[in-house]
């Protein structure tokens, strides 16, 4: 930070670059930890990840920093460069805005309960849980006060807005209050329909060598460039690394063909746009993906809207039989039948497309209701048994482990995040209603191996926008107007009623 | 570093350990580029690891630091702690002793000779590589005088000390100089004896997986940790990592089975080294091997001492035709010959262990009248064609790319480690006399599968003391005696001769 205010933006893009050289090692020691580390490795690498976490929050609560955000705003700037000042300081604010101790508190009491909860969830032992859990959701909310203080926020809001910066929660609680008026009665409908639906599950059992090739060709299919990037093997499937360099992961099962496929696909929507996120402000908070919502809109636009649809199965059926052998259960429209078979179930990763939603807005009113106070950490069983009742129809009282301690969020601290999925599914339904205006031979291209028309979509309108607007403004711009859930829902019911 | 004179020696380890830390990643991350990495990762890896070295650039020369080494000496200290306190003071002194315009033309004129040698080596264009690496030399020069100044050592010795500290260069000079004296009588008397020897060469394509297979068989005989570590494939076989999480890899060539397997063995031996450093000092310089060439000790213990005994041919013999399939090859007593077959050639690499130390002599001689200022770049190829001819009968004249260009040490400014690669050879026979001695029926028990004696001895030794002693009290300590170079040739006449 050498003459810091003869060029405060130059000084603090110096700073980001820095930042962004540690969060390259963070991530690579991340993923090498999830998809490569012998067990041995956890407790050394634990230390060299916390030693960068120091530096980073050491490098983000420089007292100069805020000092340097000051001056810059003052100074002449494009609207560009206004947009970038305005990326950095929100990165700043999300650090600064929370006394240390309180991270330090949140961090050890996320990381007991976390730990708990991998074998409290198995024993289905919801009173351990609670033991530690309270301190956690104690701190979340004090944590959400100090990052709604004066900001006109309510504390639910200011946890969301980590995840979906500008996202009202009275803009998610009505979007979500109209998919509930239509959405119990669609999957009831949808169910009543299949029944009489003959659909052929795939039979045998597929090697992972054999998956892994199908895999990376459809990988290839989709644009995902191998030589800036890999596929691996995790528990957990994700996707890491930093846009030079993206590194997804998946994992097998022999007896099943399915999840991997799909798994493959939808880290390689999230991958896309990483790797053609723009070159020139990779460095800097300006340079990244938009919002955990708009990562997921490509996910899932991926996953959801180009490979669950008739067209796209039609195109890959012949690789999965080249691959995985000749089977009936393997023409193209059993296919399209098997992977849009609803079924409501208790666990959310497991959700088809339909039922996912119900599964999101149940955990976002919950989590909602629990950072603002207006219930307890005791009445969640009794509202997550409710909910599943109402919503989907299933039966879970008692069923703790299936039921709300089945994902990892809570037990880590992570409240706010959820309503990013259905978020996600809401703005790809959206997209695709525009691309498919633009190309009204948008199906014949796709069965035919043409996919320019979705790529180069995504790449203008998305990929290549990173976060230079809000995201309304991102969404506005590449679709002529604001998140509308009516896109999702035609898309639903075109899909599942052929209406 | 609060509190720094209260107790200096606790500061001094707090700042180890962060360094400590920033290693870890900075391997992980080497690790990765070589192992991992798609091509267009190669430009973020670089800069993300360059702000690392910077970092633990600052950290070494952190004005606090010499305070604290100078006040930790006189506290009152256990021999121990006073051993610890002395590499802490090593590690410093080999960053301070160099000014920093210094060290950055160092890495500009290494990096920029090193980039073209890689070309220029393939085309035989030793008058374009000169035009490069006059300016190594001429640093690397500037550097050895500042490291010597006030120290007693002659420059070549200070360039050396950073691979193997405390040697001399006048000990080296003896040893080498024995060792001329009866090598090459020596090659001369085992390949006139060979010429006579049937030695069956191994047919076939050997898969990738099959090798591969094969070595995780043998590196799990020779106690490798897979629980702490890992194989991979590089392009240039190297061991990495940390201790708690070793990565050691190897290349496979389908039409040949030995590389591979003997390679394997070799990392094996230096990732045994890292993956028993008493762990209590893991985080400090005296925690670490001792020096290159005792590092190589081990290497050579495994590769040569015991790969490529009978006892041991004999015990791997039902493994190899297991993997790769029977065949007469890979009879115990036909691999013993395939892997002792002398052959003098151009490549160090590629040599056997009778010629390899010609080579490293060869290149002693140079390098050291190079950077004392007896000879000049000029010079090198007639040296190199005259010790070539005289040392192993081999005509080189002329061919640059398999002659004096073929290292990468040079043209990347590494000058003082090639003697490191014949002392492990020697120390490796030194171990294995003792050994030897206090097991006389050590051959059976190799043959029979139990390696205790060879692992206890070197556990026990070598790995477990880390950096406590100097090479010279280690060796005597393990030995007898310091390093005595009659052992390497019992060892060479035993195996080539059978005398």
């Amino acid at each position: 930070m050498r003459a810091p205010l003869l060029n405060p933006l130059a000084s603090l893009e110096a700073t980001f670059k820095r930042l962004h050289h540690f969060g390259h090692l963070a991530s690579m020691a991340g993923w090498d930890q999830a998809a490569m580390m012998p067990p041995k490795g956890a407790g050394a690498r634990a230390a060299a990840m916390a030693e960068l976490q120091v530096l980073m929050h050491q490098t983000l609560t420089d007292p100069q920093l805020p000092v340097l955000l000051d001056a810059a705003e003052q100074t002449d700037l494009s609207d560009a460069e206004r947009a970038s000042l305005a990326e950095m300081r929100r990165e700043w604010a999300l650090v600064n805005r929370l006394p240390q101790d309180l991270v330090e508190a949140q961090s050890l009491a996320a990381s007991r309960c976390e730990h708990a909860w991998r074998t409290q969830r198995t024993a289905n032992d919801w009173q351990g849980f609670v033991g530690n859990f309270r301190e956690v959701v104690t701190l979340a909310r004090q944590e959400s006060r100090l990052l709604a203080d004066g900001t006109g926020a309510t504390p639910y809001e200011a946890l969301m807005d980590k995840f979906e910066p500008g996202m009202r929660e009275s803009a998610i609680t009505a979007l979500f209050g109209e998919v509930k008026t239509w959405l119990p009665g669609l999957i009831a409908t949808v169910m009543a329909q299949q029944r009489t639906q003959t659909v052929l599950a795939a039979e045998g059992r597929f090697p992972v060598e054999r998956q892994r090739a199908l895999g990376v060709d459809i990988m290839g299919l989709l644009g995902f460039d191998f030589e800036g990037g890999r596929l691996d093997i995790s528990t957990h499937p994700f996707c890491g690394g930093v846009p030079q360099d993206v590194r997804i992961t998946t994992r097998y099962i022999e007896a099943t063909f399915a999840p991997s496929l799909m798994g493959i696909i939808h880290e390689t929507g999230h991958a896309r746009y990483e790797q053609r996120l723009p070159r020139d402000t990779v460095h800097l908070p300006v340079g990244r993906a938009r919002s955990m919502g708009v990562h997921e809109s490509q996910s899932l636009s991926f996953e959801m809207q180009l490979a669950r649809s008739p067209a796209f199965l039609q195109l890959i059926a012949p690789l999965v039989k080249q691959h995985l052998g000749e089977q009936a259960a393997f023409e193209a429209d059993n296919l399209a039948r098997l992977f849009t078979r609803v079924k409501p179930g208790f666990i959310r990763v497991d959700a088809d497309e339909l039922t996912y939603p119900a599964h999101v807005i149940l955990r976002f009113e919950i989590e909602r209701a629990l950072i603002n106070g207006e219930i307890e950490v005791d009445d969640i069983p009794a509202l997550w048994a409710e909910k599943m009742r109402d919503y989907l129809g299933v039966d879970v009282a008692g069923n703790f482990e299936n039921g709300c301690m089945q994902d990892i969020h809570w037990p880590s601290g992570m409240f706010g995040y959820f309503p990013s999925y259905t978020l996600g599914a809401m703005y790809a339904a959206q997209y695709f209603a525009t691309i498919r205006r633009q190309h009204p031979d948008l199906d014949a291209r796709i069965a035919s191996g043409d996919l320019s028309p979705v790529m180069n979509w995504l790449d203008a309108n998305i990929w290549s926008q990173a976060s230079r607007w809000s995201t309304d403004e991102l969404v506005s711009r590449a679709t002529g107007e604001p998140l509308n859930a009516s896109h999702f829902r035609k898309h639903l019911e075109a899909r599942y009623l052929g209406v």
